[in-house]
């Protein structure tokens, strides 16, 4: 046998962690302890984290210290011990900046420590290029709506870590290798941004700077401030004018290979259906994006995904019952349904989450795209009877959710991060 | 924010390991060095793990006592320290039983600690069942065949550590939910084949029986015996009576919420296409399975997939240029590039690798799936030149895979499993 079988390869014992490595990794712990709890006191960190009552006060104080943690002035009387005064994670300090630039819109949020939307700011826009240059312009607007969100944010003491772009489309070690709705093709994101950035900023520390696909984040949004509960492992969507995917196991991304993974709106549903923009045909996004949504219901695409009167606009008629739009949108729920009964055959999620312009459109969609899983799926879990097919919760999006990644990179390691 | 975000949730810093669990482990890791290894030296197994020369001999003379290790006469001179003598793995003593029930055949087989294949019988046999009873008959059946292997193995020194099944359908906790192409549903397998075997080997010990599903051991034994050289993340196709599939991700089964995931066969190709067993339509196996292959062929489907009879004639014909068995590879070739290409657009493996009957049809079949996905895969990176789509090796199947799952186990905790 050549390897041995899946045991993983025998790996040299971990060398001795000195201490101050011991340390950093116990800061990040009681950090995550305090943030995941909410509020909480030094007694009940220490009975959670297994380190004693004095080692975790030495660590908090350290935190205090260097702005991750604050105190206030309450005293708490949690389960374990005397009640102690109340920790939480800071709102004012280290933050994370998430920055989506999509289709038709740019949207710019800054997330506290505690995992609050903070800053928000949206803005309509064609980010679809036509030449060359359009791509670092299209950057460069972006980097422009990031800088006056970042002054605000030093007015409220929030001080971002790093910016988090949210792209749709393929996105590896900070190049857009393809883009099909926005045009883009090899743009070298990160490295256009943060030049971008920086200019706008002068004299002021560099933030580093890394790309994401936007499903991706808004994936991981809904698992960090979503409406899942205990649910770990999912497919979700996300209707824009693309359909984007992502899939989460066991609380992680799954990427794949070349970090390419989660493509569902190139899945085929009908093999000789219309042209897609990615050289295809019939992938679920001729079918069930917005533009081909609103192009079967008879509506022309004014507005945005993010003013949404469109969308809006046919939300209203499918409810009313217009054939037109009932038509469109249980169709597009029908291709959504084919698509999502392979992706759920060959995966098995536990449920399916549908983001984006979708959740307004449930009522009409959602029994179609059922019926498709409740026929389809092989393994008869999918009945709609078993609630495995829900809305993204109206809290998260890509913005937010690359604001995140960026706090969950301070979490794990604080001392990279302290003031 | 609720949960962490995806720093994992905080957790008590582990009890400090006790000297037993530490020797167990130990134990396990130097065994796994010298399997994974093939031939090396106490002193090369040091360098690799870190423990020191002494620990080591201790370990090995506990691993040579016990049976799992043996010492060659030559010595070595290995790339650490001075020449020693040749330590591998035994190739008696423990070992690991393989039964794979498909369709059309039974496979039994019994693979040494070294990860060889000893011991096979395959019988063709249908092991469909059109009553209540019929499940429990085939494994019986099977029992039978595993208990006259178990003799044989017995004569050569090999001792099975335990079981595992391999069957084409939905296995999760000891019970196959459901194989539409056996017709079997929510039958206990591990609880009928051990009772079955136990009773036709009287006086001796029990054997732990698990299950599985066929393609996911599939894909183990190309990953463990195959000829993938370092890809360790790929989709993994069975060409039988039905079309099993598995995902390896970073050399680990991605097994889904329940166990079922890997369900290519059932991913739709055409939405309106012919009824499936599994109760949809236009499931990819109307198309790329073996019945449907003959079928659009002309063939009658005699002979099995194991004899081969009818699939090697349908070959033959294929390269001769006979135009109906060439449009009926085509024609599957093309539905598993749809398939496929939806499959890699989710999913972002490094390859795929097509077993079963197709490695014997890739002449004819390679090229039509080839186009659809040089077509369809958004990322660009699946033109036939990137060699991406691959035949299972021929050392490589189910019973094997199942089998070398039991040596995994014995790797990974030999204590358990001494003499």
């Amino acid at each position: 046998m050549k390897k041995t079988p899946g045991t993983g390869d025998a790996h040299p014992a971990q060398p001795k962690a000195d201490k101050a490595s011991v340390r950093r990794h116990n800061l990040s712990l009681v950090l995550r302890t305090v943030h995941e709890a909410g509020e909480t006191t030094r007694a009940a960190v220490a009975a959670r984290v297994g380190l004693t009552r004095a080692a975790v006060s030495s660590l908090v104080e350290h935190l205090l210290d260097q702005g991750f943690l604050v105190e206030s002035g309450k005293t708490f009387s949690g389960q374990a011990g005397r009640p102690g005064t109340v920790l939480k994670a800071a709102d004012t300090g280290p933050a994370g900046l998430g920055v989506e630039i999509n289709v038709d819109y740019v949207s710019v949020c800054v997330v506290d420590l505690a995992g609050t939307d903070r800053l928000r700011i949206t803005h309509p826009a064609d980010n679809r290029v036509h030449r060359a240059a359009g791509a670092a312009e299209v950057l460069g607007r972006a980097a422009r709506i990031a800088a006056r969100v970042l002054a605000r944010a030093a007015e409220r003491e929030l001080h971002p870590a790093g910016v988090r772009l949210a792209l749709p489309g393929l996105v590896s070690r900070g190049t857009v290798h393809q883009a099909p709705n926005l045009g883009w093709n090899r743009v070298e994101a990160d490295r256009i941004f943060a030049a971008a950035l920086t200019a706008l900023r002068p004299g002021q520390p560099e933030l580093p700077v890394a790309s994401d696909n936007e499903a991706n984040v808004a994936a991981l949004a809904e698992l960090w401030f979503g409406a899942l509960g205990d649910v770990r492992s999912f497919l979700h969507l996300t209707g824009e004018i693309g359909v984007g995917g992502a899939i989460v196991v066991n609380g992680e991304l799954l990427r794949g290979a070349h970090g390419f993974a989660g493509e569902i709106g190139h899945m085929v549903v009908a093999a000789d259906g219309p042209l897609c923009r990615c050289g295809s045909r019939g992938c679920l996004e001729q079918y069930a994006g917005q533009s081909a949504l609103l192009r079967a219901a008879g509506l022309a695409e004014k507005g945005t995904a993010v003013s949404g009167s469109a969308v809006e606009e046919l939300a209203r008629r499918a409810e009313a019952g217009e054939p037109r739009a009932v038509a469109a949108v249980e169709e597009a729920g029908r291709m959504l349904g084919l698509a999502l009964s392979g992706a759920v055959n060959l995966l098995d999620p536990e449920v399916v989450v549908l983001g984006g312009i979708y959740p307004r459109l449930m009522p009409r969609l959602a029994p179609a795209v059922d019926a498709e899983l409740a026929h389809r799926v092989v393994s008869g879990l999918w009945l709609p009877s078993a609630g495995r097919l829900r809305p993204a919760s109206t809290s998260t999006d890509a913005a937010r959710g690359a604001a995140a990644v960026v706090i969950r990179e301070v979490l794990s390691d604080p001392l990279s991060y302290g003031r």
